[in-house]
C-alpha cells in the first residue's frame, strides 16, 4: 500500500521521509510546505505558518495550520494510545482506514466529512480541510444552542453511507473488497469489542463510574444476566455482521457543528459492520445529552425547550434515516439484494416496499440495543462523556446518569417490543419526570 | 501468494512451470512425478502410474492416479465451468480458497475432509488423498444403503466447523484474516447468491423445472411475495453474516461414504458465512432425498424404513450439532465473544447456558431459511439433484418434487415458529403421506 492523495500532483512530491516520525509545531512547516495541496490550501511561505497542536482527542496528534490563504487540519496518528500512553500501543494504519472511510463517505454522502487534501501512509498523516468555527456537538449542546437541521442531516448522512456502501447498492465484488479491506482495522475493533460491550458489564481494571452513588444500580445491571446476554448477542452482531461501512465512533465528539451546519469526522474505528450501528450509537448520545441537560441549563423553562429540541432531534434523525433510507430503496437498489428482477419486474412492488419495512424494523430494533449499550459503557467504561463528567458535583451527576443506565437497560430488553421511535421518547421522558421504574 | 504445500520437500520441486496448463492422463505423470509427496503415496515409476479423468461435477478436472503404493486425486481448476463451457468463465483462485478450506477444516475437526498432499496454486491444482472406496452420499441413498454414523458424524462434523472458526473460539485478529482471506472467493459466493437465492424465485433465464406438471405449483411460488422476501433476508445473511467458515456447498455430492465412513469434499465455495448455512443446506438435502425416496426403492415396506432411518438421520444431524456445540461452549469458549470473564467468573454460569440456548435457537430457525431454499432451488434453478432428476417418467418425478417444494416453502415461512426437530419430521411425514398443505 503506497502513499496515495487525493490531489494528483501530490503524488510526485518526494520531500517526505519514509520512516514514520511524529510532527511537531516547528517541523511541520518544513516537512509538509512542499506539498502543493497543502501549501496552495494555507498560502504563503511555510516558514511564516501558524502552527498549533489542538489534538483533545484520545488518540492522535491534531494540528491547525494557518496562512495567508487560510488553513488546513493535519490529523497525525501516534503509535499508542495518546489518552493512557506508550503503555498501550495503537498501530499507525488506523490513519489508513481513516483515509479510507473519509473517501468512501465523501463519495456516497458528499459534504459532510471533511474533505481530504493529502494522504501519508508511511507518516499516518492526513492532511484536510479546516472546519471552521464549528465545534463538536457536545460543546453546542451543554451551551444549550440548538443546530438547524442537525436530526435531518445526521439521519440522511448515516442512511446515505448505510445503503450506498452495503449489498444494496455496490457491485458484490467491490463490497467484498471492501469488507476484506476493513477487516484490517483489527485493533480499533478490539477498542470497541472489549470496551464498549464487554468491559462495562463487570468489574473490569479500567472501568469508573461516580461511586458510591452508582454502586447499587450498578451491582444491579452486573448481575442482570438477560442484559449481558444481550449485550453480547449485540456484540456478535458487531464482529460479525459485515453489511456496511460503519463510522465506527458516531459520538457527539465526532460530530462538528455551527448554529446551521453539520460535519462528521474522525472514521479511524471504520469497519464493515451492521447497518444499525452508526445511527444507534448516535441515539445514545442523544439521549444521553437530553439525562445530561438538567445540569447545564439551570433554568428549567430554557432546560424543557432544549430538551424537546433534542428529543425532537432524536426522532428527526431516525424519520429522517428511514425516509432517506426508503428513498434510496426505490432509486438505487441496484446490488444484489432484493433485486427488481424478482419484486417490480414481477409486478411485486409492494412485496419490495415490505421488505424495506422488514429490514427498516429491523435496523430500527438493532439501534435501539446499540444506543442502550452506548449509554451503559459512557457511564460505566473507561471513556466517559462531558455531558456527564462535567458536572462536577457527583450528588448532582449521579442521578443523571442513573436516569440513562437505566433506559439503556429498557432499550437493550426491549428493542425486539419497542417499535417506534415515540415509544422511546416517552421512555426517556419517563426516566427524566422519575416515571420509569 | 506462492505456491504452498503441506510438504515442506515438495516446496523445493521446481519443475512445476508457472503457467497454468490443464492436466491430461497422459502429461500428468511427467508433470507431477517429481514431486516428493506424490511420488511417495503413489510409488513406482512416474511413467508405470495408470491416471484416469474422473471428473462428474459441474467445474474441475479430477484425475485419480495410481501406481503400486497406492493412489491420489488430482484437483484441477478449469478457468470456465465445465458444465456449461468456457462461456461462462470462472477464476482459478478457487483452488486456492479450497487449499485454504480444506487445511482449516482439517484443523477444526480432523479426519474428514480429504487430506492434502500439495498444493500449487499457479497450476490451481490440489493433490489430495484417494478416498476409496466411497461414493457421493446421494448415490448410497438413492441405492437405499444406510450409513452407520451419518448423522451423528456431519452434525459433528458441521459443529466443529462452525465453532472452531468464529469468533466464539478464534482470536479475533485471525478471524478477521480469515474473512478478508476468504472474501476474495467472489465468484462462487456469486453462483450461490444468483443460483441458489434469486433465480428459483422468477423466470430466471437458467431455469428448468418438470414441466408442465410442476408448472401450476411454480407458480404459486413465484407469487408468493411473503416467500420472495424471506428468500432476500436469508440472501442478506449469506452475504453478510460473516459468522464463520462455511464448507459453501454442502449437498449429498459433497459428502462421500461407505456403509461406515463419512468423508466431506470440496469446499471450492468456501466464504465467511451465518453458523447456520452448512448444516441447513444439508437438511434441505436430506429431505428432498427422502422425498424421492419411494421412486428408488419400489418395495414399499423397504421405503418407508430407510425414510425412516433418513429422517433419524435428520434428527441425529441437528442434535449432534446441537449436542458438539455445547460441548464446544463450554469448554472452547475462548474467543471474544460471550466470555467467561463474563458469564462464569461472576457466578453467572447459567447465563452463559441461557446465551448458549438461544444462539441454537437462532441458528436452528436460520438454518429452516437455507434448508427450504436449497430444496427450491435444487428442483427450480439450473442445478438439479439425482435423486429427482434420475426419475424418468416426469409424472412419477413431479408430485415427489412438489412435496419438497411446498414443504421448503413451509420451512422458509414458518422458520420463526418451529423451535423443534420433530416438527420439521412431522411436515415432511406429512408432505409424504399427503397429510400437508
Amino acid at each position: 500500500m503506497g502513499r496515495a492523495s487525493t490531489s494528483p500532483g501530490a503524488l510526485t512530491v518526494e520531500t517526505c521521509v519514509s520512516r514514520y516520525e511524529p510532527l511537531t509545531p516547528d517541523t511541520l512547516p518544513a516537512r509538509l510546505g512542499d506539498l502543493a495541496s497543502v501549501a496552495d490550501a494555507v498560502g504563503g511561505a511555510p516558514e511564516t505558518w501558524r502552527v498549533e497542536e489542538v489534538g483533545d482527542g484520545n488518540l492522535n496528534l491534531v494540528f491547525i495550520v494557518e496562512g495567508s490563504a487560510g488553513s488546513v487540519v493535519v490529523k497525525q496518528a501516534l503509535p499508542y494510545v495518546r489518552l493512557v500512553g506508550d503503555s498501550w500501543p495503537l498501530p499507525l494504519k488506523r490513519a489508513y482506514f481513516e483515509y479510507n472511510a473519509l473517501i468512501r463517505q465523501e463519495n456516497v454522502a458528499p459534504g459532510i466529512v471533511p474533505g481530504v487534501k493529502h494522504f501519508d501512509e508511511d507518516q499516518a498523516l492526513i492532511v484536510m480541510e479546516h472546519l471552521v468555527p464549528h465545534i463538536i456537538l457536545r460543546g453546542q449542546t451543554m451551551a444549550g444552542r440548538e443546530v438547524a437541521g442537525l436530526g435531518q442531516i445526521m439521519g440522511r448522512f448515516c442512511a446515505e453511507t448505510a445503503f450506498r456502501c452495503s449489498d444494496l447498492a455496490m457491485e458484490a465484488g467491490a463490497k467484498k473488497g471492501d469488507v476484506a479491506l476493513f477487516s484490517g482495522n483489527v485493533e480499533l475493533c478490539e477498542i470497541t469489542e472489549n470496551l464498549v460491550f464487554t468491559d462495562p458489564y463487570f468489574d473490569a481494571e479500567m472501568n469508573r463510574h461516580t461511586a458510591p452513588q452508582l454502586d447499587g444500580v450498578v451491582a444491579e445491571l452486573r448481575a442482570d444476566t438477560a442484559l449481558k446476554i444481550e449485550a453480547q448477542h449485540m456484540k456478535r452482531a458487531f464482529t460479525a455482521r459485515a453489511e456496511t461501512l460503519c463510522h465506527g465512533d458516531l459520538h457527539a465528539g465526532s460530530i462538528m457543528v455551527t448554529d446551521t451546519a453539520v460535519r462528521v469526522i474522525d472514521p479511524e474505528f471504520a469497519f464493515y459492520g451492521p447497518l444499525s450501528f452508526d445511527i444507534g450509537m448516535l441515539m445514545g448520545n442523544y439521549l444521553m445529552a437530553y439525562h445530561a441537560m438538567s445540569a447545564h441549563l439551570r433554568d428549567r423553562t430554557d432546560c424543557a425547550a432544549y430538551q424537546t429540541w433534542l428529543l425532537g432531534v432524536t426522532r428527526e434523525t431516525w424519520e429522517s434515516f428511514a425516509g432517506r433510507f426508503r428513498q434510496l430503496w426505490q432509486t438505487e437498489r441496484k446490488g444484489i439484494l432484493y433485486p427488481s428482477a424478482l419484486y417490480e419486474d414481477q409486478g411485486h412492488g409492494d412485496a419490495a416496499e415490505r421488505a424495506c419495512d422488514e429490514l427498516l424494523a429491523e435496523i430500527f430494533s438493532d439501534l435501539l440495543g446499540f444506543a442502550g449499550i452506548e449509554m451503559h459503557r459512557r457511564i460505566l467504561g473507561l471513556a466517559h462523556v462531558a455531558e456527564f463528567d462535567s458536572i462536577e458535583d457527583p450528588d448532582i451527576r449521579a442521578p443523571l446518569e442513573e436516569r440513562s443506565l437505566r433506559l439503556g437497560r429498557d432499550l437493550v430488553l426491549g428493542r425486539r417490543d419497542i417499535t417506534d421511535i415515540e415509544t422511546v421518547l416517552d421512555m426517556a421522558r419517563a426516566r427524566e419526570t422519575g416515571e420509569g421504574q
